[in-house]
């Protein structure tokens, strides 16, 4: 329908067509890049210095860029041929030092620093704005990767009985709840009793408080009760900020001794789902996903 | 209006009667005290033994004892005539092992037990009770001691800014929105985004992680932003169970690197207000008590 050169502008892409990944740590960006490979797309990682996987980045087309090189990482996607575009895997937040912007970040810095003082939510909806200004369009990794979201009920073989049922629906009824606030998207409720809440620390030191609460008896609750429930906020970017689990959360939610987990079925990405099941059976605990649309409680 | 040998009933006392107070650690039960010795009433102090100031409960006519000792407490608060009862000071979440419990502990357990399932809501509303079931009437500390609740507007010289006001309403207003589920009674939040929020782990150690997390980068907004917001849960007991501030808060509030304080004025207890409001000025911290009833954003 357009003109050839017309692709650098705005009209969508064939199926087909190649795919840049911008790839963080953790196993989930080379599972999209399977499932795009096997759609038949070709696809070419940005590979994120210090936090994607060298030895598997290798395997495939890829350019290396750092956290700050918006500018770099945009000029390679277009000049492989890429519109669509992935942001998957881990980053820790970086430090302003470790950013070492480059020109086309420093072109978006006001924005960028207007918006960092908002939350999360703002600075992933600034870095999605600044690539779709430049053309890019932005897909959510379970786009290309369905089989990486949470499915519904119980993985593994354990399943939440009554009590934790309900500390599960009382934990997505106060995520609900916090939702206009931009805070967190976990909490872990014990017998009813919210026992933490998630903020800026993220879900692993919230569990690390947790199992450190625990062991200075100051959590009331028994060994083998409570639940970490996991859910997105309401209206956040399912593209770029789903919540997600990985054996690491199951460790530390064994660590805090509790139950098990819930999380939004069909909206939290899981990382490394077998072995995820495997680790969680051997802790006898439970991972279920769980439907957060529903009237909780 | 009561015959003499009614007065082991339930019928009010009249003012200069004596007044028992379950003495936690803290000055707070000697201002309380105090008070009451001002108003005529002779005080006899019930001192918790490992939390009460040895020293200072010398200078009062007091018995020791433990937090388990339900049945010894009241006994003795009998004995001394007392029938109004105040509890104040702070005291460790006991461990069960610590709690040594006496028969008039152990004929409450069943229901504290089932109590103990719930929020800590419930853990005071079962104390509140189980003094109310022996006759006794408890009394809020400000009831006796209205000095010691927060006042309106600024504690010391400095005053929250435009930026400050407006975190101070979102926090507010999500303690608010947070009030269904007894979880804690502060958040902290930056530049509009909600940094911590409080649940088991108390107000000392969500401010400890801030300041761990600001020495690991993981903050963006710049040392001296920032408010710890502290309010009552909506319909908490405000005789047992209000929040409270002290010099501790404005130095572990400095350390997080925020930029001060603000507490539901008329309902939030200050400890050494004094020493408070010069720290806070020392430290370039406002304190200020504010009205957690008005529609805040």
């Amino acid at each position: 329908m357009a003109a050839a050169d017309d692709r650098n502008k705005h009209e969508p892409e064939v199926a087909g067509a190649p795919l840049a990944i911008v790839c963080g740590g953790g196993t989930l960006p080379f599972t999209v890049a399977d499932a795009a490979k096997q759609q038949g797309r070709r696809v070419v990682l940005m590979a994120l210095r210090g936090a994607a996987d060298a030895g598997r980045v290798a395997l495939y087309p890829h350019h290396w860029v750092r956290v700050g090189q918006f500018g770099r990482c945009t000029r390679l996607a277009k000049a492989e041929g890429c519109r669509d575009l992935v942001l998957i895997g881990s980053v820790v937040r970086p430090t302003l030092a470790q950013l070492w912007p480059d020109w086309g970040m420093i072109r978006n810095i006001p924005r960028l620093l207007k918006l960092l003082a908002g939350g999360d939510h703002h600075v992933l909806s600034a870095i999605t704005r600044a690539f779709e200004n430049q053309g890019f369009r932005l897909l959510g990794a379970h786009e290309i990767a369905p089989e990486i979201l949470m499915p519904k009920g119980p993985m593994g073989h354990h399943r939440p009985g009554a009590g934790e049922q309900s500390d599960i629906a009382r934990g997505l009824a106060l995520l609900k709840a916090m939702g206009p606030f931009d805070v967190g998207q976990a909490v872990v409720v014990a017998n009813r009793r919210v026992l933490a809440v998630e903020a800026a620390e993220g879900t692993d030191q919230m569990l690390l408080r947790l199992a450190e609460l625990r062991e200075k008896g100051r959590i009331r609750s028994p060994r083998g009760v409570g639940v970490l429930v996991k859910a997105p906020k309401p209206g956040q970017d399912v593209r770029v900020d789903l919540p997600s689990i990985g054996p690491q959360t199951v460790e530390q939610t064994a660590r805090a001794g509790l139950a098990g987990i819930a999380a939004a079925a069909g909206a939290t990405i899981v990382a490394e789902a077998q072995q995820l099941a495997a680790m969680a059976d051997r802790a006898k605990l439970f991972v279920v996903g769980v439907d957060d649309q529903a009237d909780a409680e």
